[in-house]
């Protein structure tokens, strides 16, 4: 039923279609719109438009950038011949937070899944593996700890392990100012399984 | 700093400055904007614009609207000797969806608050003492139940009393299927003071 406007309506509707947004954040926000000043609102409109038409994928490691290669990629500070595989440009984000690694990425754009039909020819792991036949001393896979996660690590590692390149896999275990009695068995059992010796 | 490209940066503080969107669903709303297919980003890029070039005010009761008239004012059957005063047109809406209010509305924009350096000029008041010049028989007051809202229920029937016109305001008590024990001090106060004979 339209109160109001059309417009408003078509506008929650296209505002609840995006993740985590309900139908009440959708109301506050096209309402929020309505109140902003016009220049804003294009600026808002103008910035969706722009990112996704300019934005591309790295043409080597498959990241979200502006130009062919990435800031990363194109650094030659950074050391090409250590790769870390995550599953999307947020988890790069992540690690590139840290500003202790000094390595190169490879974006999957997502994890090996059969539950949701996702194989590995869906994932960028082709491209990696081309990459591969250049000079790559090692291969750190940070893909998450879920399920879908290690099956991906898992499936990597058996794929690599015959070139000889080093193949290893982030630590799991208890997070830095994880108090133990709140943490999950399995990951208690993991950061267990992974002590290391002091 | 751009781990990925400027404008997916751009994009995120965009967002960012919207309403309960704080930086990290500003990035899940952006990485999730970018994988979407492009003519969907212009539907939503449109759809924001759109809304915002041609919503205006009713030019009887305030209320977001296409039309000079919106659909509830230019309802014959609705009875405009009736006029319930809200903050916004999320108000109005949520008394429309009960669908048992035949009356009009009227939308201040806004309340009372001296905090905030909000006046009665500030607010679509002027604008409601000019209808009263007709023929109006109760305005009812359906303001929020926050301390601007009953500032400025209180402020309006000082106004409105000397005309002559019934003024009301809807009850505040304690909401269907509340829990005694669950509702704060004020509220059960007030549900006591505004109790009902049976």
């Amino acid at each position: 039923m339209d109160y109001y406007s059309s417009y408003i309506s078509k506008l929650i509707e296209q505002l609840s279609c995006l993740p985590g947004i309900g139908a009440k954040s959708a109301q506050r926000l096209a309402f929020h719109i309505m109140n902003m000043p016009k220049e804003q609102v294009e600026q808002l409109a103008g910035a969706i438009t722009t990112a996704r038409a300019r934005v591309r994928y790295c043409k080597n490691c498959y990241t979200l950038t502006d130009e062919e290669l990435c800031p990363i990629c194109s650094n030659p500070r950074r050391d090409s011949s250590t790769i870390m595989v995550v599953e999307n440009t947020r988890d790069l984000a992540a690690y590139e937070k840290t500003g202790k690694y000094d390595g190169v990425y490879h974006v999957l754009h997502g994890a090996i899944s059969p539950m949701l039909g996702i194989g590995p020819d869906d994932i960028k792991l082709k491209e990696l593996m081309r990459r591969l036949q250049g000079d790559v001393k090692e291969v750190i896979i940070a893909t998450n700890s879920s399920l879908e996660g290690e099956t991906t690590a898992m499936y990597i590692s058996k794929l690599i392990k015959p070139t000889g390149i080093r193949v290893s896999r982030i630590a799991s275990g208890v997070p830095v100012g994880g108090d133990l009695e709140y943490i999950d068995e399995v990951t208690l059992l993991r950061a267990l399984e992974g002590r290391v010796e002091l």
